[in-house]
């Protein structure tokens, strides 16, 4: 196949992923469809539990979210010793492939879970129109994960084609429960990226340039922890004896007004999201029981430690308000981290050397989290050079909204621009001073 | 059967109520299982839709939560033509027995709803114990209706058996969904108590004094107005664009802090009550969707028009505080009521004339809301007398509570109590001044 | 003079008394006019010192206000010698007149202060209209108590001019402070009233009838607790470092709020308000200090222990929100208190024999905090007979408004009912039954 | 003199000033000392109304703080005819010195007002410690414009004293009221810099290096607006009628909270802050009246609109929260700004040429707001060079902290660089480039 084949193949299938969306630690078809598709290659496969460290996921869902996605799994046709391999959500795959010859170990990863959004359904929204919305009402691949599978696997391809050419070693790792930053670490811990040379990763859309233009590196990343918080007071009928109740709806409702308002911090950008609250039995009860699904964001550690912190005082203070008790549950995280800059070099020369017409910026902003950071923290540790990138493309929506969809170019530039940086490092041409790998 | 006989039986039909509770509008083993008591006597049976104003009811509850209770009744053995009188949750009964003499006509309302608790499952808690604890996870009689639909069938079995003794009319209203105050209006709109003469209704528990007490008339009826609040905002990806959202979560976070806050009234006891707030779909998404189901009440109707004012204008400031749109359902509505005096006189009397040693007190407080003054309010208008009893008891936990439990001896007492006003009022015996019924 | 000139007397003196209102612990002007009408008589007087303890006092104002109102008296024309016994705000003032003859020992209660209000200045108001507004700028009578001054002015020259006839001891108490419940405990220390027979005190306005009706009891008194609340914070720019700062205000504002919504109480009437809020030094710096004036009330003394403890815990958690230290001054207090119901028959038998055409009821309710229960309370204990009168009338518009005022036709009826009294139960012609107070 | 001197009698001028801080627009002893330096020097000086703009003041204090201050200046020994030139507070003078000779107009601004703190009394702090701390009680230098005043004042002093060297002209702006953004625009407004072609100022402090470095230019100033907002709603007695009351203390306070809670936006630093807040009159009254002192902030001028129109939309709602009325008035605003370029070479060559030692870097951010950027945007619109520099400093507390104070080296090596600079630009030496100033 061609450069253009693959491209025309990423495309479909990602159109194929797009119906079956799945939220973080159930992707069960769609770690299956990974399989099924890089099976037939030369890849040496680690599936589920064998790809990801049981013990290092944040906020598992809970054994029936989890049962419902592995029952839907089953009836989509998934063989069941399949999924005996991702028992209680250990779901993602890991995929290598050593061509023997001295070479760099290069590693990409994509991230392949869904959101828990009801996708639009009106015409304007290309997948509807196209006929491959979710066919998982509730679930939908909001944040182009599903780009990045089909580019991840046409990556796959070209390495399987072309492994004569090349040199080295190459993980293509699939990982689960990106949103909330629950799996990276997973994968971290698993031991893929102790000594891995070239780490690449990147991220459709973010940035709305047209298609075809790119950045070699990304900054500001947020880091960010997750939290569900829970308060507990004691009910009460309301009409009769009002003031033997603990309100733990107001609990929460006053935590959630106070954490929206920690002050701004000198140091930068900080963030800090009440996204849901659940509160409350009946009309005529005092709520005896809340639940908050929270988050904090800051440019750099520190400043989100500062906003992990003031969140800690304020919510311990709101239980006192109202004489309710309360615990938190850490339920994901994300890290500050920096791209190095050799990157810029590198993907400029790979893509001029390509004549792919790609158009190449040092950096653009994510101004969001993501847990990509805890592997280019582990790769830049053990001496390596990592890089997250941007394919920009305009957006039908913002990321995370009912109507998100990217413009299906920026997949075809990701898939040109990977090709070309793995060409460009572990061709078995390169010259002397990639000899350094023997 | 002898009283004693009757006051055994519905011990016994209590308990099995209990172990269906339903909620308001979707009792359909409830009444299903008063019409297989009732069928066996002279009364002249109204099921469902016979019975109640299908236009109105307040607060029906969703499609889906009706046909799931359908579904169960029909498990439970409900036939198919008997729920067709039901359709879409008209549930309920009223049974009419006219003994073809001039003399009163005496209606006996009993509410028959159970509510969206999950009973206590430890053993302190007597049904739990006794084995009669809900088979409804989730649903459960904790305001003892159970313990009046049997009450109501206890005393329609004494006019049955004694029908030759009494002269008049009785009608028997088995009124469903009395929580939230939802159903009374729609028996009222059905004519039932159009020619009233003596309208009785009562309520187990609410004072504790030892089972034997009773109060002949009630008063500070709380006026209540039940609202469904929602608040539409616009999601944003919390991380990268937060001043793109519209946060509907934390509009009805200060929404229900400034309900709680309304100032209190110089002219007697108000409340309010935020019962649940459900908000927004995603931990990272800025919340654009949140509903809230709230309260208000007044001792008097004035005072629950103050609370319902302020609320409203509150409800649309804190949309205004977040730019977002928000909506109001009416969901139930209880008015003020005063019974009538000339019930202390009645019942003492009867009671003297019973010999059952029941202690009647003139009046308690209620300090809640019933929608049984919808009734009274009705009678009233038609010159008719009406009353609230109340048959204290200990209380093992309050009304609402998961361990509400009362002494079962109140439901004996209480069946004393309406079969001996029964003999007193209509008492074929009954010298002239009951002529006038003529 | 007769009771008409007395009570044209009243009327004048209370005009002049308007015209220099004195808040709390500042009387001095107040106490030296009381003192020049009393001069004159054959009362003991005991002043400032002699008259109150002075350890006992609540919420005494700060050294300069009281230095301001000293200064201010000084200019009036009050003389050295006599502001001497009011130093450090020791106002008041005890009348004391012994008949010799064995008899029942009465005390009567006035109290003297004004409020921090700026008084309206327009035509429809009375002491605009009529040339005696305040003279003092930001303080006025708009509670009555220059009315109660007069009445207890005419009450002295009525026993002073009888004495002749009347038999026992009269001690007339003109307290300071009764505002925010501060003076009367100092009254009550310093022993006036250890053995009284019947202690009588009363109230202007109140309930809104015509003027010429009285309650002979007052029910309903709240129980009311007055704090001082600081928050200590951090200042910092908050432009340059908004996170260095520990926001006093925003403690402050919370802590409003959520007092603003401690939940009602099933067993009756509470009341909490924060009544002012100073925060804050600058525009662009995070505030570090702000002050609270609160008060909490209960229809009972437990009640507003209730709100109280309520209160506590929110100051404490509203501290904790925002990381900032607090304190609390208490400031006053009063406490719940129930009049004898034997005064419904003196009074009745009083006013008949008077002739003078009052209507008296049993009993009104006052709603309010007085500081008034302090001295009921002790005059029980020690087994005399005590109550709060209320002396109705029309009100312009409500108490502690700028533009309050009442009808002065209620002056001339308080003057009739507490001389009637007097005569009643103290006159020397009165039979055996009173020689047990010999 | 030379500059050593120059230097040592700033230092000495700064302590004086030190002593009689004046905030905004009543500043009429500083003006007046800084006349009593100048009037000995070869300037054109314009005094007050003659040198700003009185309509286009923001934020001029009420009447009765004028005048104390004017009273406190005249007991100072300011002379009346001198005061006059002040009329209601217009402060400040600007000096202009022409050489005669063809070359450029150099326009140097020092702002001259104090802040209303209460300094630091105890030893460490180096003003209370050295016998120069504030003589006016609640106001304070706390922001180095004393030393701005000084340095400015050595600056005149080296330009008299070298005029026969020089070219061109010289402008030096003694501007009221920078504080809250108050004075700047009453200065563009009267013309004095439009036709500038060099425009420089500068800070003490800000970024924390040693003394003896400097920033040539200055970004991220912050836009500013400044609001004063009003609520009135209606009195009420706390305890007998609350429901009657409009609360404008808790409007106030839930203004206060959300405020704090708007939203962070996507693009760039944004800034809220409510200074102060007073409410209420009494602790028994309902609060009828609040008052808040606010501004917002935005790293551009887009951001502080945003921020300006989210705190519109929540003061409005806040007031419809109570009930209650608002408005608001507008009290300053500082607008975004960028720094010329051309100044990094302008000063570093400048300085090189003196030799002095000061490390001079390209830019440092302000993060705060200066209305000094009135001035470089209207310099700029009239195509001149404008700067703001930083003369940093460590600081034994922040800026507008009681304990604020800078290392006076500072201020030599301000007047160093001030100095070299108008010896470099205005040089009758310099070459032919400079000819266009002919």
């Amino acid at each position: 196949m061609d450069i253009g084949t693959l491209q025309d193949r990423a495309v479909d299938l990602r159109r194929m992923f797009h119906r079956v969306p799945e939220v973080g630690f159930t992707e069960f078809i769609t770690t299956y469809e990974i399989y099924i598709v890089l099976k037939e290659m030369d890849f040496t496969l680690s599936i589920g539990g064998e790809a990801i460290s049981r013990e290092h996921r944040y906020g598992v869902p809970d054994q029936e979210t989890i049962e419902a996605s592995r029952h839907r799994a089953s009836e989509y046709g998934v063989p069941e010793e399949f999924l005996e391999k991702m028992a209680d959500g250990t779901t993602g795959l890991v995929a290598v492939l050593d061509t023997g010859r001295p070479g760099p170990h290069i590693a990409m990863r994509s991230d392949i879970d869904g959101l828990p959004i009801m996708e639009a359904e009106d015409a304007p929204h290309a997948p509807a129109a196209g006929g491959y919305r979710s066919l998982h009402e509730g679930e939908m691949h909001a944040c182009g994960h599903d780009g990045h599978i089909s580019i991840g696997l046409a990556v796959a391809a070209y390495i399987n084609q072309n492994q004569d050419q090349l040199s080295g070693r190459f993980t293509l790792i699939f990982q689960p429960a990106e949103e909330g930053g629950r799996g990276a670490r997973s994968i971290v811990e698993k031991g893929w990226l102790d000594d891995v040379d070239y780490f690449m990763s990147g991220h459709l859309g973010i940035n709305e340039h047209e298609a075809g233009t790119i950045s070699a590196t990304t900054d500001q990343f947020l880091a960010s922890t997750k939290l569900d918080v829970s308060f507990k007071g004691k009910s009460a009928h309301s009409g009769v004896e009002p003031n033997e109740g603990k309100n733990a709806l107001l609990a929460a409702a006053s935590a959630s007004l106070h954490l929206h308002s920690i002050a701004r911090h000198r140091d930068g950008a900080t963030r800090v999201n009440v996204g849901t609250l659940n509160a409350g039995s009946g009309r005529n009860v005092v709520a005896d029981h809340s639940e908050l699904k929270m988050e904090t964001r800051g440019e750099t550690n520190a400043l989100n430690d500062y906003m992990l912190s003031e969140a800690e005082r304020i919510l311990k203070a709101s239980a006192l308000l109202y004489d309710v008790e309360y615990g938190t549950e850490f339920m994901g995280n994300a890290i500050g981290a920096e791209c190095d800059e050799e990157w810029m070099d590198i993907i400029k020369t790979a893509n001029r050397a390509g004549g792919n017409g790609i158009k190449v910026m040092d950096v653009m902003p994510l101004k969001a989290s993501e847990d990509v950071t805890y592997m280019i923290d582990h790769v830049q540790k053990n001496e390596g050079l990592a890089t997250f990138m941007i394919f920009a493309s305009p957006l039908a929506a913002g990321h995370h909204h009912p109507s998100f969809d990217f413009d299906e170019q920026a997949i075809r530039t990701a898939v040109s621009v990977y090709t070309s940086i793995i060409l460009h490092l572990a061709n078995i041409h390169l010259e002397k001073e990639n000899t350094s790998y023997e």
